[in-house]
């Protein structure tokens, strides 16, 4: 049972080895013991971690070394989106024992200024996120929360799925930004990890349309697996006439209800804002250049109210949690493989490439041969 | 009394003239008569207009013969923003009588379509919207008009003010488009007529903080005498630079709640982005160039809400009322000049030359003098 | 086919009779010929009536003569849940054209008040609304609407179940006003047709936990067959024990996210504030007694949003009918029975005396045998 | 100067004495000393509490021992609406010093459930609230409290203003869950300290027309020196008669915007749905009988939102002494009296009485002499 593998087999854990993948600066990378974390408060627990799944970002620093102004100048342990087995609670928490398999939280907020309090704590001016210069993330044996950052996984939920919430959880909290309501039409740009989950996300909110747009043919073939109604491969024409053969080949009428953009790529932002309805709702969801040409004024005669996702809020992991746990979103399909500790360097690389959807690497004390077969079940 | 010039001695509405100011095409107006209007259908009433003040787009149809896609390819008469007096009512109406002084809203949604029946009636596809090709507008001696949409002016507010309740609804629905709170900050980029009218009704919204920024000290200095409690003058330097002084100058800490663009100017749309405060709203409610480069990501990443403003919907003609009549809102002040209906060329290239702020040009059949003794009082 | 059954063998309607069904005073109806409605505006159109359903507002006036302060004091026709096929349409008309099959919207506003334009128009204070006194109701041959009430069905949507469109969408309406969000617990107290509909509404709308609370066990059976997840037999107990077993029968901790009373019934409720969480939101939705005894301090301290829910508006119908066409609202499984237009009367004796769910009565034109197969498949 | 009067002579603060108003059962109160707080983490700052008002209910607390189901069992320091000056900063610090003057937000949410995390604090499960058994008071001398609870006052505004603060956010809290709009129309019931401040700041958020219910002409009379723009003295009517005369004496039409209960009288909250309009709001903001006979039906019909309002969230406080800084709320109007510390138990005779407003009692260490002539300045 993968929940066992940080137990020791006198049922106590393991909390010997600490094995963590570093990266030192641009394409460095090293495995090296962390120090085995401390309880800082009652409230806080102490977790083995299970399976870890790669994100964009995390190939970002392996590759550039930086985002944006966040810059990697220590080494500084890779990796956000992981689930984990409880090893040690502090004297406060009633809500979590040791033994029980949780999706992990990756960022933690301060709790105390005016953004925190204001429920928007994703906004928080002092946040403390993995893998984000100075702090290190989750590619390691064990890691301390807050309790409440750490989320009980119902029986029908598995570990390896249990790391797939983090990207589920940003899916919903675009798709929460996004309004959407049940018989609305929605087009999401860009069908990487992202993109398809806001769609399998958006069919749970109830939409009618789910088209997903893309410049790769197989991707698109993909979503359909997922559940989205239409596909539309992006052309090499103008945003305008891109936006005219979305709406046509979707029988859109006079435009989508909600458009998101989950690629970073600026002709698909171009295009979310002509394939929007006049009084839509066009949600940015993904990376990419910090500016970009933008079709301001059909922004404003159309009334069209655009807003920024950033990470997950309140009440999204939960939320991701039952959205699996119901089978309303299949996590599992994104599964593309699942590797040993030891492999993560080679997992970069497939991300890196394109070739997968999504690869986890399994913590430094997981037996390489239960992941494989969770996998495939 | 100005409400009365519409009306012949005898009491009768003086009906035998309606001689209007037509631009032909660009810099080629004239002055003709006009087919007096029938009463449509029974919820119609007729107007004498009164006053009618300038707008950027009249002056641009003037200037160019076109708006976008909207080409003035017959002669059409201008002017849109207008107060005048009801000569007669339609059978279904009870709530205007011949005599009552009116606002006139000048967009004429059909009712009928799913943004209509939804409340969002400015974005109906099938408006009518006067000076808006190929419809006439209201430099006219009578018009008519839904009753619905010519608002009675209580005796507190005159004809005069009543030919800026337009401009001032405009700014109105700019402002709850805000979702403005008592208490907010709000930076105002462009301080022109309806920059000026947003900062008078962030006023009147509970704004604590109002920051008027343009790149004429003039205006900045008018828009201090309207009650906006800081002003900056922007520099020529990047939009990063002009943001963080006027965060700086206006002790904003990490950012405005609110911030308008009422300038439709690109360097002041890219620093609306950078003077907003994570979690805030940024509202585009200038017109200006269709493409333009805009900080994406800061958008992303900070959670913005970006809302386009387009025309005004329920409500808004009532609340400006309301906010002249309480005397929260002295449009008054605006007026820079009343010239008569012959004058009207001349009208239009003072706007264009940037020398008024808002000049309101008399009906066809109002006397100079009394318009006149009514701006200075 | 149903739909051809108003239109001649000759292609044209058949505009001859117009058999209506009149209630004269309580118990007292009487089938007579009413005069075949002309269009009155070019964007009316006219419809042969197919089906309509029998509501316990229909139910009500016939057994009292009134419903609260509307007094039937001239014969009138009832019914107001019906579907139909367009014979002719207005001259402005171009969505509709005869044959088409549509599902009636019957309250039609008068799109001039400050409610119609602010999109509230189920809010009109000038609403005709149908066999609500002084107007007729469509248990009749031939009816009149606007052509923007009319709602076409796609073909994978039946006449049969286009009459159940109404009731739908006052249930649309209801969980519309509930704000329900996907993985939501909701519960739901009385399980009659409407009842019955939010459950499968919320169900599409992703509610995770559905609870139907009825005093009659036959009716939560029902509800367990439509996808509600637990139901409970309300017991002849204090609102707050009542409350306490629901929560703790359906494991809903410290209250339900949504809580909808169906029923109008002052126990029901009551219930409601005990059931509801700690700024959750209750709707009232079934009519009762005008003054009950409400534990107003429940409300209060958990700040509880309350809303009521009255008929349906913008939008509404349409994503009713998305969702029996889509097949997430099965409503042909409501269908207790369908009758002739002639067995009018002991349809409504039936309905009175609970034994079915819903009753179809044909219109005055459509053959028998056709009705009940379609209500068999 | 009060703000120094915890400080000793040599510039540190007297710390010896710590003198503390019990209530040991109802009637039965003792003044004694309580242990001097220490700060319990590096999060909390410690306070000399300068201004205590007394609020309807410690009045209930020390008249009846009990509130719903909190009751007193241990003696308890009564107080919660304080002012007072930092005297100590624990280590994480930064946002105040010792000497800073504070307004005190006097209950302490846990930061870790779902509504805390949620933005809805005042709804937090585990709130520690002061003078709410089992925890004590604010009429002691020295006080404990996290950094982010204590808000820093304005030199424009006195220490005796910022015990003012709670009553005024508990009012700031009642408008926002309203949503005022400027240009609104309010109807509030009751006139006691609450009501008068939800009058002043619905003016501070644009309402038009501010109308004042009670059965006292006093109260009404204070009323409109505080800005209400009508008063209605309440008769003994129905309900009905009384929401007739309120909307015939205001022109109010159909009905009011908002109407907000202050009072928690079984007549009043049955007025206010018969005063609100179609589709307006309600709040209940004061305190009752647990049970009253309540108008569902109009509720339910004329889509009235109603919500509870209980304390005060995010932002009210900050808002609230923004309103008393700009000087659009005048606080110090409603003082009554300032009566030493030993005089707490003749104020709360006082104010049970209803011959006062408002009345402060300084904190043990004060001198009488400087708090009344502050009173009169």
């Amino acid at each position: 049972m993968p929940s066992e593998v940080a137990i020791s087999s006198n049922g106590q854990p393991n909390l010997k080895s600490n094995l963590s993948f570093f990266l030192n600066k641009p394409h460095d990378v090293e495995f090296a013991q962390a120090p085995i974390p401390q309880l800082p408060t009652p409230n806080h627990v102490l977790v083995a971690i299970n399976y870890t799944g790669i994100c964009g970002s995390d190939v970002h620093y392996w590759d550039h070394g930086r985002i944006g102004q966040f810059i990697v100048q220590e080494p500084m342990i890779l990796g956000h989106e992981s689930s984990g087995t409880v090893v040690e609670v502090g004297g406060n928490v009633t809500s979590l024992k040791p033994g029980d398999r949780v999706a992990i939280e990756p960022g933690y907020p301060c709790r105390y200024c005016r953004n925190c309090l204001a429920g928007r704590y994703n906004l928080c001016y002092s946040m403390v996120f993995a893998a984000t210069p100075p702090h290190h993330g989750t590619l390691t044996g064990f890691w301390v929360a807050p309790f409440d950052f750490c989320y009980k996984l119902p029986q029908t939920v598995s570990l390896q799925e249990g790391a797939l919430i983090e990207p589920l959880a940003v899916s919903v909290h675009i798709i929460k930004q996004a309004q959407l309501s049940p018989g609305n039409s929605i087009v999401i740009m860009g069908t990487g990890p992202i993109g398809l989950l806001c769609g399998a996300v958006a069919k749970a909110f109830g939409a009618s349309k789910i088209i997903g747009v893309d410049i790769v043919q197989s991707k698109l073939n993909f979503a359909k697996e997922l559940g989205f109604t239409h596909t539309y491969l992006s052309q090499r024409i103008s945003a305008e006439d891109n936006a005219a053969a979305i709406l046509a080949n979707s029988d859109l009428g006079q435009g989508a209800d909600v458009v998101i953009d989950a690629s970073g790529a600026e002709p698909s932002i171009q295009t979310t804002l002509h394939v929007v309805k006049a009084g839509g709702v066009y949600v940015q969801g993904g990376m990419g250049k910090a500016d970009i040409t933008f079709p301001i004024m059909a922004m404003c005669q159309k009334e069209v109210t655009v807003k920024g996702s950033f990470r997950y809020g309140p009440g999204d992991y939960e939320l991701a949690i039952e959205l699996v746990s119901s089978g309303r979103v299949p996590v599992k399909k994104l599964i593309s493989d699942v590797v040993d500790f030891h492999q993560a360097e080679e997992a970069f690389k497939k991300v890196k490439e394109g070739q997968v959807v999504k690869v986890l690497i399994a913590g430094p004390n997981e037996p390489v041969q239960v992941k494989r077969l969770d996998a495939l079940s």
